[in-house]
């Protein structure tokens, strides 16, 4: 990774944090202990890479950040409140995330589906919001509108519907694909198009190389996770390491093999890098960052 | 309740069945269990009281019923997913739901969790949609800001967390009371207020008016609620009579005695009417559904 996609980044995941603080304010009260929960989930650190998308495809745009803010902490609190329902005990029934307990674990499992469900109403409430709106409200109704059907039937729960119903299955590398294009793709190619939105690039050539990028990065990305969760050290990252595999559940490894899995997430990252000559230098970091995606170690 | 207004709830409940169905087509592949459990909740019958809320709204402020269809869908979807994951063993622990298997029975407990959260994902979703709008985009996005907070923290999602956290506590008459606004009442009242964005009225002195409405016409019904589930039967409730004192729920029955719940109930109806001088007659069969919502048996 060079110096200044690194510092780029520490710069982007820092506004996120504050954006999501500012969101996700303690309460005193009848609730206090669902806010509790809400800010344990969200403020636990984590690689903020969906928000760095909107951020990083918005700027590439020319857009002000403060243009994307509202879009950045949409697609955290989605991709949160996800992690949050997927570890409870029916469904992937993980004790450990971000080298924490689980939401259900440090708390109680009623409270975690509660803190995914106030953290979906909250992504939209972000969005629909009015008050200080740099956006027009077509742009964010089309933000909304891609937004939930990334994380619909034929997005995130889809996905990951599937993939409850393939723990011990033997799938196909199609069907394989189709699960992580759902469960993992469809959030992170929303979030460029959101940053991409929030630029004024509503449609077009441009728009839609951003969603070939974002599909494609996205596929990387899950590949290189089922990776990771071979290869890696529980410490390194956060997460109980083989979890998967113990689990019984298809990921790329045990379909294709370790070494034709990082194959493939070079070449998807390749594939998404190549979308991007669209776009011109204006991109470059974003082809950094598709790189350090496939790169990293957690 | 009298004949017209028998007919007209018919009506727009035969409506909101349509744009339902339509909204939840069977899909084959990967998939079609979870679009299988999605229909079997939400195409299981019901009042379909908060469709029919934006309706009678709407309607009674001169709106084209083709203009509340999206919300009135959308308003459905969130109650169906409440009920979904309300049912839920780390939840209520139901087993019974409008006659039938609850959701988590009738398939699991994982594929439950992510009926809830598709559903929600499809509610912002019929809203946000472009095709065939009938809508500006403000008020639409006005419409997704109050669904979102109705059903956030400040409304169903806190006060569900309330009710968990209440089991076998006595709550104060005002805790009750904030429970229930939250929990059922701010979906019922967001009803309301979405009727009146589709039929234009956005602010003023009539949208308040019926901010007052749907607020106590939303206590009343759930005080109602209460005092069904001690007198109701099993077999006429369509879910287990009794329930909630059973699992030492507060219920306004249990903290106020069953007379005092009635004229409570009665007496927020009374006020939800009173609430609608400001509209003259064009509200009238507001006022009798306000009635109707108090004197049912089920």
């Amino acid at each position: 990774m060079t110096e200044p996609l690194t510092a780029q980044l520490q710069s982007w995941r820092q506004r996120c944090e504050t954006q999501l603080q500012t969101r996700l304010t303690p309460r005193d009260g009848a609730t206090a202990r669902l806010h509790e929960a809400m800010r344990y989930s969200a403020l636990a650190g984590g690689k903020r890479l969906r928000p760095i998308l909107v951020y990083c495809t918005g700027t590439a745009l020319a857009a002000d950040l403060g243009r994307l803010d509202d879009a950045a902490t949409a697609v955290e609190l989605l991709h949160v409140y996800s992690l949050v329902h997927d570890d409870l005990p029916a469904m992937d029934d993980d004790d450990l995330r971000r080298g924490r307990p689980t939401c259900h674990k440090a708390f109680d499992e009623g409270t975690a589906v509660l803190v995914g469900d106030a953290l979906q109403a909250l992504a939209f409430e972000v969005l629909a919001g009015h008050a200080a709106s740099a956006l027009n409200a077509a742009a964010r109704l089309q933000q909304m509108q891609v937004l939930a059907e990334a994380i619909g039937t034929e997005g995130m729960a889809g996905g990951q519907a599937i993939d409850l119903a393939a723990v011990g299955q033997r799938l196909t590398p199609s069907a394989l694909e189709n699960m992580h294009r759902r469960k993992t793709g469809a959030l992170i190619r929303a979030s460029v198009l959101l940053g991409a939105i929030g630029a004024g690039t509503t449609a077009g050539a441009r728009y839609d190389a951003l969603s070939r990028y974002g599909s494609e990065l996205g596929l990387a990305f899950q590949i290189q996770d089922d990776v990771l969760d071979v290869l890696g050290e529980t410490a390194t990252l956060g997460k109980v390491a083989g979890a998967d595999a113990a689990r019984g559940k298809p990921t790329y490894p045990s379909v294709l093999g370790l070494a034709e899995s990082q194959r493939l997430a070079r070449a998807h990252c390749d594939q998404a890098v190549a979308a991007l000559k669209e776009l011109g230098e204006a991109a470059s970091l974003l082809a950094q960052l598709a790189d350090y995606v496939v790169n990293r170690s957690h």
